[in-house]
């Protein structure tokens, strides 16, 4: 089990040569997503080798453009691609009429089926399951209704604890699935073996939170907690929380202070307002309150190995 | 008088690393509009230096993808930079419904005028004049309803060849508003003095004629002819004609005939399709017919300046 982050685009809005708007690549599980999709997100895709046909499933935070301009022309890529497979997108309300009208004028014929997932709900639901992975949402507080996601590997089929598993007699080949699946065993007599005396330990199961855009919103907490990779967006420095709090964005030290009391591993920071021309700043005012900060870059990758 | 073409972007749709959507920016007679937009735009105008604030006047060709997706992220960031001023888009009926829509989902709260003129003519016309500039369409074969633009300098007054003026007593200061308006002055004796005695030579008006995409339509050549300037579509060599026919695309060899028999000055073909790795074969083979044929690429200029 790993999970493995590419960042492709970590800018707030404006243009400039060498930003690229929000955008990321992540490999979890042997699963594949595109989170957000900003203007020239298919370009930044080739440039670090990103798989077009990998990704089944895009989500997309919000509705402001640096999040979400990119997406049509991804998909009509897709339609000159002749992809055949399902494509998800999640996103806010609306995402579904903007997207359909504009492949309709672009006459962008797409041959795949599109399965677009609006969401409107300000708690947290499981949006996606499959057998490795579950994906919630993670309701935000921006200027226009956002979430972000959680992604968490899911367990796989327990392993035998082949010599505990001796020590009964009555247990045998008929039972292992049930052990397997998690289950007690009731022996006979009625006593109770529990599953965690006939199993192995579990692998940790990795979990990946992407949190942007965001005012300072400590009741995500919970949500999040103990997160092996929590991505913050930090638009400002503290020289400018006035502001943060004013555009619904958050700070680097709001995106620290998150990280700490939600106890995860690794924090990346990205979003910068253009007006720092130094984003080392970022990392600095984040390790005041965090240690293990980094800073998101286009091209930057972040790998997870599951420890038992 | 001057004409300064600078390409943004040359290739067709596939996105590649360093391939970049139609876009160019063209200064003429001091006036300066952007020519399609595909995604991305922004960030080319920003690597060379394309001044935002210059431009008043976008036309886009048609509602292919690889042609407009930029649109709606370069208008979103001209309200980010607080632009005040009118910006006039030109293009296909339907545009202004799609970037409106998108600029509403993404509450992208423009405060300048955005007035979006929607063409649906299959005939040539005036689309837009000041004393400087005219534009007017160049109705092409595409797939979808598309068209050129031609870009012509107006002519400013004339000047007066005073020698000449010198040789009529009965002609005066009064006349000379006339004259530089070109209009014939009548003597008292009825005798017509024809405006070019009495004025100096004009400077050639220069043109540039856009045409991107289109089928081989020499149909187009009465009103491009003797232009200074052509860009011309040209996404396949000759080895694909059948499939330049059934895309409704042209072949290098088409647009170098069309230079040709409308006797421009210099062409420059673009709109690579992405299959051929070598693109110096698009030239060599345009050059077999018409020899000042050039290449587009990315951040490529190409200059003209008006002779007496």
């Amino acid at each position: 089990m790993s999970l493995n982050l590419t960042i492709l685009g970590c800018h707030s809005a404006t243009p400039r040569v060498n930003a690229y708007p929000t955008s990321q690549f992540l490999e979890i599980n042997n699963r594949h997503f595109l989170i957000d999709c900003g203007e020239g997100t298919q370009r930044q895709m080739r440039k670090y080798k990103v798989g077009f046909s990998k990704i089944n499933h895009i989500f997309i935070s919000h509705l402001h453009g640096d999040h979400f301009y990119g997406l049509v022309g991804l998909l009509s890529t897709y339609g000159i691609l002749s992809r055949e497979k399902e494509l998800h997108v999640y996103g806010p309300e609306g995402i579904k009429e903007v997207t359909l009208l504009q492949l309709k004028i672009s006459q962008s014929h797409a041959k795949y089926p599109i399965i677009f997932h609006e969401l409107s709900s300000t708690e947290s639901e499981l949006i996606f399951e499959d057998k490795n992975i579950s994906v919630r949402t993670i309701p935000l507080n921006h200027r226009v209704y956002t979430n972000g996601y959680l992604f968490t590997e899911k367990e796989k089929s327990k392993k035998l604890h082949l010599d505990n598993i001796s020590n009964y007699e009555e247990i045998d080949k008929a039972d292992y699935l049930n052990i397997k699946a998690g289950k007690d065993i009731v022996l006979s007599t009625g006593e109770v073996v529990p599953n965690s005396e006939l199993t192995l330990p579990s692998k940790k199961l990795l979990s990946y939170a992407f949190c942007s855009d965001t005012k300072y919103k400590p009741d995500i907490i919970p949500l999040i907690k103990n997160a092996d990779l929590l991505y913050h967006e930090a638009t400002f420095l503290d020289d400018k929380k006035d502001l943060a709090k004013k555009t619904k964005h958050s700070t680097s030290k709001e995106a620290a202070q998150i990280a700490k009391d939600a106890n995860v591993n690794q924090l990346v920071i990205g979003h910068y307002s253009g007006r720092y021309k130094d984003i080392s700043l970022f990392r600095k005012e984040a390790q005041e309150i965090f240690e293990n900060t980094e800073l998101a870059e286009p091209g930057k990758t972040f790998k997870i190995n599951a420890k038992d």
